[in-house]
């Protein structure tokens, strides 16, 4: 398959749920993603691959080289954030399709026919804003989501996953292939790569992250007629404790820890009545567990202090605990050689993010593979990567999707279990509603 | 009647929509409502004095000394905030019902047959909680607000103020008595009264108020995977707007400006996002027209500094601005003089909250008057004003009221008219749907 072809591809899949500002609006269970899942079943239809869908609507485009023989999965997800971005999870599929392609046309042109299988993946639900937990698909199939509590899940609007499902026609009854190893190229969603000017990020672990429940108390009272010296504001304090879960990244070396709120509702929230109640989420990231730790342990301490300075009552409660993930060493290394010898820039890194191959990496040795986001930014309509970086990464991932159906990283290759890891089995539901998930986080 | 028919009135009154923390919830034209219409015109009926009902909900009832004289109103409002006081309003209500029953019994008791007439009114949404604009029942009846366009105001739920009325059977059609002077007794709200070992305010005048609609407008992104130096987080600079409109207060005397963020929404509001879109309202009141528009332009540059900062856009609309309202001077000097007579210590205060005087002043003279607020508070359940104070206050109306149904304030008792009154026609609505009242604030 051509660069053309490709982009002509990647670009075509973008009009699916476009949105005005270049994003796409692709939530999973959506009509906009059956019309992704049905242009996936023709690609691997043009290409006389066999297409399964699993009983969580994950769907396989299977090349078999080998009857019989395990199969090396590359993909990602074509489902989308609202209003989010059209490069997120739908670049690695698309990169999968193609690189698969290009393999088949390799062997068929007399190149050597490897050991193993190869099966292009579209996993179900990877970001979670539909259908909470995140990474839903990949987790099930990878046995650290059970299945029938999964097809249990509902939205907003009391759809089920299993509803949703059938709806679009993709609730399906297949075998799954059986893996040997998987390997997924992604978006950075951070800007790494792009300042020091590489192309390939090679992924070897992902951070601790944790959040915080918080819940403010304060005292309703009249925006009017009450003096200032006599308000208990929760909304006043819950800003100070916006700008405290900012602030405390400060503590650290620079970028070492993000923290965010990104949830916050109050009651009553009516312009003349002074809030009595703040509800708030932080989200604390960090490769380092001492420093997400030492951060928690600085915010509750000022949350302590603040409750006290403003006489109300601060709850705080942690939740959605999760320890790093490792990727084995024989595929970073991998990565870093296959980027070399395409005179690719390459480097190490860490995700912040969730992925599907966080879910994989528990049962196979997984690859993960990052390339450029311009300005950083993700999860919204801005998200942009250049068409060149895109191919150099469709290069990057047909060697190493090589190397795996050849066999890589299955001597040597152990994966380290997760370290400390609490969370494998728990969804954490916070009290607005917002579900957290187990095992990964997107 | 007795000090202690009162008492046993208002506590009574007090279980109608009670609240388990000693609040109560009685919304504008709910069942509550109808509840205590219903005991107010049972108490008219046990004393033998016509009832009349108009035709926006307001009720009065009639003493009618002098067939054809004009009437004397006073009285306040039976309807409450959501989760609110038992005090506001209801307080002015019985306290007006339990004095015209005195001065009744006096002119019975062969006291002198006064000039004209006394009507209680209970009037109706005053809170304007549930239909905005607040202060409806007594704008209508003093011709600043359109009863037909009132009339057709929807709830949240889609529920006008004719079909609210109509279902409790309060939507009425009796002409209501011409007016001659007002007289409102009201708890202050505030703590002024309590700090300083005062049992009455002789209210002088309404503060000068506005809000400001502010937007901020940052860029949706990855709480994980967004470097922290890559984010604009909209939160984060509305947090620090919220601490500038509250610590703007400080650029003035002491309680001269009060300063608040009660409304605050933020989009798309997932505890894994940062938020793209915040919407907030701030109140700005003072009894000085100059410090609110200080603060106002002192916030508007800081605004515009963080802005810049922070890289995103904000943008602020001012609205709902009201000028001071003056009581007239003959009024007040009735209360310091009843209350002096009475033993009772008094001092001249402002209201920082509307109330219905407010409008009735625009067409009679009128006569406001505080009791004490312990702790400052309302808007809450915890709202609370002893029995002690409640009687002295009844007795100060008694006093205040019989001297205007033999005539006081008529003579010299002009009326000031407001000072750059601009909303007096305006009714605001901002984008969250909170709607702002014209004419008076509650």
């Amino acid at each position: 398959m051509t660069a053309e072809a490709f982009l002509q591809d990647f670009h075509h899949v973008a009009t699916i749920g476009a949105t005005p500002n270049n994003g796409v609006h692709r939530q999973a269970g959506t009509d906009e993603d059956r019309q992704t899942r049905d242009w996936f079943a023709g690609f691997a239809a043009e290409h006389g691959w066999e297409v399964r869908v699993d009983g969580i609507g994950n769907m396989f485009a299977l090349l078999e080289f080998r009857p019989g023989a395990k199969f090396v999965l590359i993909g990602s997800h074509l489902d989308s954030q609202p209003l989010g971005g059209r490069f997120d999870g739908a670049y690695g599929v698309l990169a999968g399709l193609h690189a698969a392609a290009r393999i088949e046309a390799n062997v068929r042109a007399g190149g050597e026919l490897p050991p193993f299988n190869l099966a292009v993946v579209n996993w179900f639900n990877e970001e979670g804003g539909r259908f909470a937990p995140s990474i839903m698909g990949s987790s099930v199939y990878a046995g650290i989501m059970d299945r029938g509590q999964m097809l249990d899940v509902r939205d907003l609007q009391g759809v089920s996953v299993r509803e949703a499902l059938t709806g679009i026609g993709y609730l399906g009854t297949d075998e799954a292939p059986e893996p040997v190893s998987y390997a997924e190229i992604h978006i950075e969603q951070g800007r790494i790569l792009e300042r020091e000017g590489l192309t390939i990020g090679a992924v070897d672990s992902s951070w601790y992250t944790q959040k915080l429940d918080i819940e403010v108390l304060g005292e309703q009272s009249h925006t009017g007629a009450t003096a200032m010296a006599d308000r208990h504001d929760a909304l006043v304090a819950a800003s100070k404790i916006v700008l405290m879960v900012h602030d405390v990244t400060g503590n650290f070396e620079e970028e070492a820890l993000v923290s965010s709120v990104g949830q916050l509702t109050l009651e009553p929230n009516s312009p003349i009545v002074v809030a009595r109640r703040v509800h708030l989420v932080a989200d604390l990231r960090s490769n380092s567990p001492e420093i997400v730790k030492s951060a928690r342990d600085s915010l509750l301490a000022d949350v302590a202090a603040l409750a006290e300075e403003h006489d109300i009552r601060i709850n705080v409660k942690d939740f959605d605990i999760r320890a790093n993930q490792y990727y084995p060493e024989s595929g970073v290394e991998l990565t870093e050689k296959m980027a070399a010898n395409l005179g690719l820039g390459v480097r190490r890194i860490q995700t912040m993010a969730g992925h599907d191959s966080v879910a994989m990496n528990r049962i196979v040795p997984s690859v993960m593979m990052f390339i450029p986001s311009v300005d950083g930014v993700s999860h919204c309509e801005r998200e942009f990567t250049t068409d060149a970086d895109m191919l150099a990464g469709l290069d990057a991932l047909t060697e190493v999707a090589l190397e795996l159906v050849n066999g890589a990283l299955l001597d040597g290759g152990s994966i380290p279990a997760a370290e400390g890891d609490a969370t494998s089995a728990a969804v954490v539901a916070d009290s607005s509603g917002a579900v957290a998930t187990a095992g990964a986080t997107a």
